[in-house]
């Protein structure tokens, strides 16, 4: 069963504004194994309304508009649904009686406008709005359903829940919709894909979808099951074989990033540890603290930006920063030593290298990167040449830097 | 003229992903005069996509798509627009070169699946990515005109800018409609509405939008006007009204984020800075190496989560920790002071704070934070109770460091 959102009204196009209303239905849909197909957020205009809740039916089982239910001339979502299932409006002289019962009890006049508040798609049935003074609607055609909700979240809302959600549930059946999503760290995402989709591919439940970000990528399985145990079946059936092609790759079966899985490995293992960035210039840092309890495992961080502080706070020879550069394999390495020395942890991390636009080099091009590993067992660097802006360069060493610490304390190779 | 915009994607679909793509395209067209009539966000699904284009394509003169021309078999929005125009995909010779020169570039080999990446709408031209390996095209169509942008808003942007705004800029009429951004730190929304709104309230046109973020505020004058210099004369009237009711407190009106204007003023009066944090743990850093060439004002940051390291990377005085605690005003002055020393540069920032949730004792809350300057001119210390979770708190202690230094090299008071 699939449905599509409609969210009405011109002021919801407006580039500073959120339309909060979709978000919440879908979210509601998804739990009772109902897909949303589309969402679509429209101008009040009668034409391109209309064209909307066609095209919409004409797709989806379940189509649920938000808005345009008020008593001004923008109010066009009456109409249109009407016209997209060729049917009449009519003015349902119960629904006028309330109406006009709700403004004499506010002791307020109706404007002749607000009667149209009291127009019935021809034979749908009108739902109670006790917080507002413009009421739902659904109506049926072929097997599909229709729904009208006012665009207020505060009246939306319950009004979903009481009048839609039970009759929704009913015709979906017991079916569930459960996601997971499998993180990866440090590789391409078409690097991914060859090995992933002859795999997921031979599952048509769950469907997979493939994400890929700066050096993450992201699958997202979502399975359709009788229940909720039926559905995490089919999930860890594709996952346990998506395990299997991918030794050691999927750090989070559960939702949490690559900062916060290495965090609790390393609060876990009792390990402590050390920074030392250079191009990336604290964000490394920045984003292993964002863990509430960090302190337990972060000694210090170092942001050596100058040569001379990559001397004084890390105790990096000058001589190596002279003969091989400041963006080297060498200096890495020193770097991660000097800050696991100097601190006293056990691992020291650290980053240096060309996020551009400028500093580079004929042979030390923007995207040069060296990340180093110094632990117990040893020391590690690994170069890397890194594509895109400033801001992704510094991201996407931010997390090899990181997938990289999870292995080397995991005892995985380097990359 | 109107435009539909498409966001293609199931992951967008997710209740917790905003799509952020529509808004960006919406508030750009909207400056050049051309209104968005629908916003659809649909899901990677063959036929559901084609229909969103056809749709789209009979109701505005303009359809841009953002998204799915990645080189997964999730990757429909070629496949769909072609079969929506009614016309034949092609894979282009050039494009395919270009995407292997790519890789080879990077020294990495091409997976098979990426070559759909070069393939394109007959009678369409292609857009260039340089940030991505997802080449964007357009296509016309009785005079309709089709764009397919990459999804990553980093990529989707600068193509938009580059290749889709001047067209479209030809297309549209002489009316314009221009926006100018106002920010200010370090104070509260109601404290800024107070003394903005009786200023911008009388003025109609432009219209004022007032935005509060974590220690931040943005006043947003929007202007109509039959040209670009009757808008920006418009504009620039309120600008200078509100200018002079919240003298020196305007950090920007062009657009510049806090730590971009911050360092353009220490890269102007050449001055060196030098950072110690610990609650921010290097997100201060962080912001302010986001500008290319930090190097040039930026020596040093020490993220001094320890005790020992506030010892021995800033020399502050164990006996003044014992004494009066970590979070304290005399070791916020103690850690500016000695980073500045030990870095020998001309300014040094602290931030010592209780971020939360864990660490509060009963005379320090969460949310406690001092921020320390140390320049020629003296010392400061500001103490701030904040409020919100780790990350608001950790935020707006960095922007409230910011602000604290603008002021002071303005020669400004602290707050």
């Amino acid at each position: 069963m699939r449905a599509e959102i409609l969210a009405v009204g011109s002021e919801l196009l407006d580039p500073l504004r959120q339309e909060t209303n979709g978000s919440y239905i879908t979210g509601k849909l998804l739990e009772i194994g109902i897909e949303v197909g589309a969402r679509i957020t429209v101008a009040d205009d009668a034409a391109l309304l209309e064209s909307a809740f066609r095209n919409a039916l004409g797709r989806a089982e379940v189509v649920i508009a938000t808005g345009g239910l008020g008593p001004t001339a923008d109010d066009l979502t009456r109409e249109a649904a009407a016209a997209a299932l060729g049917r009449r409006l009519l003015r349902d002289p119960g629904l006028l009686e309330d109406l006009k019962a709700r403004f004499a009890r506010f002791k307020r006049v109706m404007a002749p406008v607000n009667e149209q508040q009291a127009d019935l798609i021809e034979g749908g049935v009108s739902l109670p709005n006790p917080r507002g003074s413009a009421p739902g609607q659904r109506a049926e055609q072929d097997g599909r359903l229709v729904f009208l909700l006012p665009g207020p979240p505060g009246e939306m809302a319950p009004m979903f829940e009481e009048h839609v959600l039970p009759l929704l549930r009913q015709h979906a059946g017991s079916t569930v919709v459960r996601k997971r999503i499998l993180r990866l760290a440090g590789v391409g995402e078409s690097d991914i894909e060859q090995v992933a989709a002859p795999v997921y591919k031979t599952f048509a439940n769950p469907r997979t979808t493939i994400l890929g970000g700066a050096s993450e990528v992201e699958l997202q399985l979502v399975a359709t099951g009788a229940g909720e145990a039926a559905a995490l079946e089919l999930i860890e059936a594709l996952n346990a074989a998506l395990r299997a092609v991918l030794p050691g790759r999927i750090y989070s079966e559960d939702g949490r990033a690559l900062h916060e899985v290495v965090a609790e490995l390393l609060l876990e293992r009792k390990l402590t540890l050390a920074l030392a960035e250079s191009c990336t210039g604290g964000l490394l840092a920045a984003r292993l603290t964002e863990v509430a309890g960090a302190s337990a495992f972060l000694e210090r961080g170092c942001v050596t930006y100058s040569n001379r502080s990559k001397v004084d706070l890390l105790g990096v020879d000058t001589a190596l920063i002279e003969t091989h550069g400041a963006v080297s394999e060498e200096v890495a390495r020193a770097m991660a030593e000097g800050v696991r020395r100097r601190a006293g942890t056990d691992v020291g991390l650290s980053i240096t290298g060309v996020a551009g636009p400028g500093g580079a080099t004929p042979d030390k091009p923007v995207g040069l990167v060296f990340v180093g590993l110094s632990g117990a067992a040893g020391d590690r660097v690994r170069r890397l040449q890194l594509f895109g802006d400033r801001d992704r360069i510094r991201r996407q060493s931010c997390t090899i830097a990181l997938e990289m610490l999870r292995r080397g304390v995991l005892g995985l190779s380097a990359s």
